[in-house]
């Protein structure tokens, strides 16, 4: 984002919108690229999400909430690393027709969260584009040198974990989509605004983790195959929402295997179970025991009543 | 980019075209988020652009220049900061009919100039769309602390300086669109793979610099408000290719104004012309003095044949 407020209207739209979102080293958007010294001894962590109209949001969300949870899916990437979030350069393709504000209101959005999660806009580029708006975000963060968790190094005997409750977003698209009924808008609150656990202590906490985005039974599956693991989970000890528990047994599977949950999903050996809890109440964040993982060839084995386990028609490659 | 070949199209997608362009760091593009240790000492420099399809290439461009465009791109960035290339982020978001033979031209366009420019995937995102294609690409490279070349820090008394030949990008477009005829190929080559001018030293050469990818005139503008200063170019001194020059007159002004030069604006005080001189040398790049910058309202003044100065149609403010 380069500009001056006399230029063309690219210009006069990054001066009122993103100008104020600018932080240190952006070079309030006016140069070719921002300059950003690392913190000392700290690795980067880098993630990048793309969100299109009528793909990823509705044409008629709110924009700040379209802003804010663009900023929040890749927040939530970070947070599955334990890393702390630094800055973020963005792309913004609209149509030539978006209104003001439209821009207004993705920009309130993405400042409100700015706060919230300590980030500031680095840099990015707006164009026009003959398709529906199209966005792209990179959000850099930082972990201590070595100290990442990635989706590989699961052991037999970890216990597996998950913060919050799953489903909620799954369901809450349900909702957008005029399938459930929502009486306390919990679920579609979910669906559009996510809740990324950054905070969370990981480092000498987790063996493994990520963010569950793509259903559980399926982002289960990715850690039993970086890993080498079987994952062994209990439907009954899945948490739930009241609502999503309201919702009832014909939504229990898609609970297990819709996305957008948005939540993290943790390998943790039994040694560090205490230290997990410690951190979990440390950041005000609720996290679960669903099940664990034991020697074999990687898979998902998801256990209903009585320990049988469930034949879920969704869930990739993890069929029984 | 996360995935699993077995899983869905998007997964096998990403196996087959962008892991092979993945780098250290980007854990094989199997994981939330790409882990990267900058190198000591040196502060990150971070540009992102986006390209859509009839916005900024043609739908028939071949992928693999498309990709190798929007690489290059970014890359001209970071050459006006002085800055080496590392890594990069990218985005995908295509119709659901792209075929297969697209993303292998447009990947292997990637890893030509992977290789030529030494920098690789770190990790991104593939989504569909219902509009053309949208690409978003963020590049992240790295300078001596302190030593980021800027927009500001022009002196009265500097020399105005380009790389390269200044219009071919501009009337190259004018090729493409069936406007001008272009014996050689020359310029449309030029319009459709931009040569960022990576590896001119420009720490300790310049005190200000930028890429030309708007116009000469408006681009030198940015300098001039930035630095607080006024330029005055010669047309007669502006270095054009010898099919630029052959294009005639008629089309000087395009030259001037147009945009895709993608070469290198800067500004060098006296004594530092000899090491601005050796550093091209070193690098196989041509350098050519075009004016100097003087004190005054920030403006910029392009003088034609006798002095007098020109009134061009477009240039944004800097009109007379």
């Amino acid at each position: 984002m380069t500009g001056e407020d006399a230029l063309p209207p690219e210009f006069s739209l990054i001066a009122r919108h993103f100008r104020p979102l600018a932080g240190p080293g952006a070079l309030d958007l006016r140069d070719d690229a921002a300059v950003l010294a690392p913190p000392a001894g700290r690795e980067l962590v880098l993630t990048a999400d793309a969100m299109v109209g009528g793909v990823h949001f509705l044409p008629d969300d709110p924009p700040d909430l379209v802003g804010r949870k663009l900023l929040r899916v890749n927040l939530s990437d970070l947070a599955a690393k334990g890393a702390t979030p630094l800055g973020y350069l963005m792309t913004v393709s609209t149509p030539r027709d978006t209104p003001d504000d439209w821009f207004a209101g993705f920009a309130a959005g993405l400042a409100q969260d700015q706060t919230a999660y300590g980030v500031f806009l680095l840099g990015g580029d707006t164009t026009s584009t003959p398709g529906p708006i199209s966005l792209s975000l990179t959000l850099i963060g930082h972990v201590a040198a070595g100290q990442a968790v990635h989706r590989f190094g699961a052991r037999p005997g970890d216990g597996i974990f998950v913060t919050g409750t799953i489903g909620d977003g799954a369901l809450g698209l349900a909702v957008a989509t005029g399938r459930l009924a929502d009486a306390t808008g919990h679920l579609l609150d979910r669906y559009r605004l996510p809740r990324p656990r950054i905070g969370l202590v990981l480092a000498g906490v987790a063996s493994a983790g990520m963010d569950v985005s793509d259903g559980l039974v399926q982002d289960l599956g990715h850690i039993c195959r970086a890993s080498g693991v079987v994952a062994e989970i209990e439907v009954g000890l899945v948490p739930l929402s009241e609502p999503a528990r309201r919702a009832g047994a014909d939504w229990l599977e898609t609970c297990l295997t819709g996305g957008d949950d948005y939540e993290l999903l943790l390998a943790v050996p039994p040694g560090r179970e205490a230290a997990l809890s410690a951190a979990a109440e440390a950041s005000g964040m609720a996290v679960t025991r669903i099940g664990g993982f034991h020697a074999g060839e990687a898979r998902v084995i998801v256990r209903g009543p009585g320990g049988k386990p469930l034949a879920l028609k969704k869930g990739g490659w993890s069929h029984f």
